[in-house]
């Protein structure tokens, strides 16, 4: 525990190695939410994003790719055909959804936010286990576009095509905001019931510690216990299984 | 362990229950490889495929589009031209890249397939520990074509398009078989160090425990240890080191 609260202390403490040095804004919001607590720590995020690249020419590798349209926002068919104006090899448009990396503190805190990541519609998450026991969540999703427009430097498709595409492409944006908001209410819930269910850390012989344990279920479950948004999760003896039931 | 060996049993005893109620040849062989060990069982998998699906009217949800097309194979620009005169909707063509499912008994079994399927380009892979404990690891890839194609039933791209985005595709599907071909030795030879690295299953105390275990690890290293596909791990040690980390 002491060494994820000190990577978390590094980490936090770097200035942020995006090209735009920001957070996008509704990944600040869970960002926020996620690293107030200890046991999580958030690595890096995109709110989802609309990009134009372009090879610049025969057998250039992908990390060479030019980037010619960056967004983050509801593309504009103007703005697309006045970058496809700069290429000069394999232009490809693409929308890439939400996209969240955690670090989190034991693998019972990456299945709460896996659990809430894939009823959210994000169906490709993950955990990943590294050798040293680095524990990340990765919130992933297969919404995309990938759509290859020019083939050495000459369009392939016409203006009308650029039209519906992003058309297409904002509504694929939309669904992901969607998405995003309800994995930031789904987290929010499933974070205040884990919270509530979480019995007090050790300090010693407790005398009255099961009645302070019932007590806390009891309050719990007043209080409405996890969101469906959990899924399969109805109440709050359900997210106690949670923290239980892992077999190795 | 005993309640994983049984649901296995119980899983591969189902017939097929893919469309095609068979398994792709590439598939094949590593359901195969992974099946003839007890700690894993193989869920579902996918060598990489073009897809034609056509929404056929307004508001049609996802899960009722129609299948124009499906090919496993390099596509053919002729057979999309002839599915397209079908589509009465929304038309979109994709290419989707090897997908496999892997039950996996152990956390460290589902980290050594990880650590094999990121190496060899699988690079959206990730782990699912379930509320009752069960693992499982996903081999995923980002490398996959969204097209939209029609609207309405009218087809927006010129057939020289289509004959460039059949390339195109082909091209993605050959990088996919490279793909799934490294993924397949590099979990051959992860499989075997691990055999080698493995101490015996204990039946009851051992005068020379010690002494098996050591002699099985200089074994494993005189054999190569575990291959460099496995990227960190060099040496049997590092592999043993893969059953002890996991800091829960």
């Amino acid at each position: 525990m002491a060494a994820f609260a000190r990577r978390k202390a590094q980490r936090l403490a770097r200035p942020d190695p995006s090209r735009k040095r920001a957070l996008d804004p509704r990944a600040a919001g869970l960002v926020r939410l996620l690293n107030a607590r200890e046991r999580f720590c958030t690595a890096s995020s995109c709110d989802g994003r609309v990009t134009l690249t372009d090879t610049g020419g025969a057998g250039v590798q992908k990390k060479n790719c030019t980037w010619l349209l960056v967004t983050h926002d509801p593309c504009d068919k103007g703005d697309v055909m006045t970058a496809l104006e700069k290429a000069t090899g394999d232009a490809v448009f693409k929308f890439e959804p939400f996209v969240l990396h955690v670090l989190c503190r034991e693998l019972q805190d990456a299945q709460l936010l896996h659990s809430v990541a894939i009823d959210s519609g994000f169906r490709n998450s993950g955990i990943t286990v590294g050798k040293g026991g680095k524990i990340t969540m990765a919130v992933r999703s297969t919404h995309c576009l990938e759509v290859p427009l020019s083939h050495k430097g000459r369009l392939m498709v016409s203006e009308e095509y650029i039209e519906f595409l992003v058309r297409v492409a904002n509504q694929k944006m939309e669904e992901n905001i969607r998405r995003i908001d309800r994995f930031h209410k789904g987290l929010e819930l499933a974070l205040e019931a884990a919270d509530a269910a979480e019995p007090p850390f050790p300090q010693g012989p407790e005398k009255n510690s099961v009645y302070v344990h019932r007590r806390k279920r009891r309050t719990a479950r007043e209080q409405g216990g996890p969101s469906t948004e959990m899924g399969a999760q109805d109440d709050t003896d359900s997210s106690l299984d949670l923290f239980a039931e892992i077999t190795i």
